[in-house]
């Protein structure tokens, strides 16, 4: 039996101020911290014994996991990161409230632009402050591959091949893996391995800092998946991600 | 100009109760913190902008890196982590008390144990609980390679491999890598890079968490070497070290 465990970073400063964050690189608050803390316990007590680590290039992803693997003693093992494994780009909405944008044109008009499959907020302009092509963090990828906006449908699109390429390699090697990832880009994952159409995956909310098990037999069908922790906190976790968007 | 800096972890645990730690996995003190976030300071203000780091499979040194790329906004680059890296095994000495064994055997014994060239401690037994070789952290690694005891001649030639094999061909790709490890496994790196006599290598006491800088020209000669920080605090730094295996 193979593991991945997907993990979305904790709460982070704009998840409190509920402003649209996308590859702004926000730290986690004190409350995300904890949260990553009570992801290790859980997966202490499941047992799991993590071969390698993926993430993002973001920092609340790297310190969720960075929080998990020192609680968990596993510091030594490889942790590789990637662009690709970063959140929706959310192009000119980066930065603004949620709830602003969604009184200022519509919760309708703002759900389209969080859920819609294909639909992307307009693009940040080249010149832009928040354009990602002169970051140089991002100096070792093609800058024509650095989104300046994604619909989910595209933030997928570059999401997958890194599961294909990267994750899924690693379990000929290790028999358990963690994701510590994004909403968007760990939708993209989950969408491929549960068949989830493109209509239904914008009602996936994951919550933050939940750790989500999916099991694979040898040949890397999906046997069963299932989140780790309390159903309720669950429940609550995923309806306050749902409600962001919401006219407060 | 390509450049490396050598890290030596901040104030451990042990470093603080002056045991020998070797192979030991402790932790960082307060202190050991505060010192990688100054070593992080003094590397900004330098105008330091790593491409990749390496460091060792013990914690202190890993989070010592940690809160070093966090600080330079850096945690987005690859970290590669190496048993061959970890501080020089301390054999049956791993645990005890410096100034205690001083005592108990002399300050002289003490002295060779911790700074001889090719005389190392005893080995640990097969089926004592400190025997890396059963950890599951090394599970990855060949056993044979795993030891069970080293003096400071077998400490570099475990570690300059890796020097030559992964550091130096990593300044292929990077202007600038950092290394942050351990007291005698940089020891190993600066003998070989400033051809230091085995007698003399032993007189080398590497402060913790002073940045350390090696400046290559393209054919990777050493061009110049030289500590970041006040010349004071490295030299307070540098005698705590030496005084560590003295009876107080």
């Amino acid at each position: 039996m193979k593991k991945v465990v997907l993990l979305r970073h904790g709460e982070s400063t704009w998840n409190k101020e509920n402003r649209f964050t996308g590859w702004t690189d926000v730290d986690l608050t004190s409350v995300g911290v904890e949260e990553a803390h009570e992801a290790a316990r859980l997966m202490n007590e499941a047992g799991f014994r993590f071969g390698m680590a993926f993430t993002s290039y973001l920092k609340r992803a790297i310190k969720t996991l960075n929080v998990v693997l020192e609680d968990m003693d596993l510091l030594q093992i490889p942790v590789e990161k990637s662009w690709r494994l970063n959140e929706k780009h959310y192009g000119m909405l980066q930065g603004l409230n949620k709830a602003e944008t969604a009184e200022k044109y519509s919760e309708e008009k703002v759900l389209v632009w969080r859920r819609s499959y294909d639909i992307a907020p307009d693009e940040i302009p080249a010149d832009d402050s928040r354009n990602t092509r002169k970051d140089p963090k991002y100096a070792d990828v093609d800058p024509k591959l650095i989104p300046l906006t994604e619909a989910l449908k595209d933030c997928i699109e570059r999401t997958l091949p890194y599961w294909n390429e990267h994750i899924v390699p690693s379990l000929k090697q290790y028999d358990e893996v963690i994701v510590a990832a994004h909403g968007n880009s760990l939708r993209g994952i989950i969408k491929h391995l549960k068949n989830i159409s493109d209509e239904d995956i914008s009602k996936l909310n994951l919550p933050t800092a939940m750790p989500y098990v999916f099991e694979f037999d040898k040949d890397m069908n999906l046997v069963k998946d299932y989140f780790l922790g309390d159903p309720d906190e669950l429940a609550k976790r995923m309806e306050a991600v749902a409600n962001q968007g919401k006219v407060k």
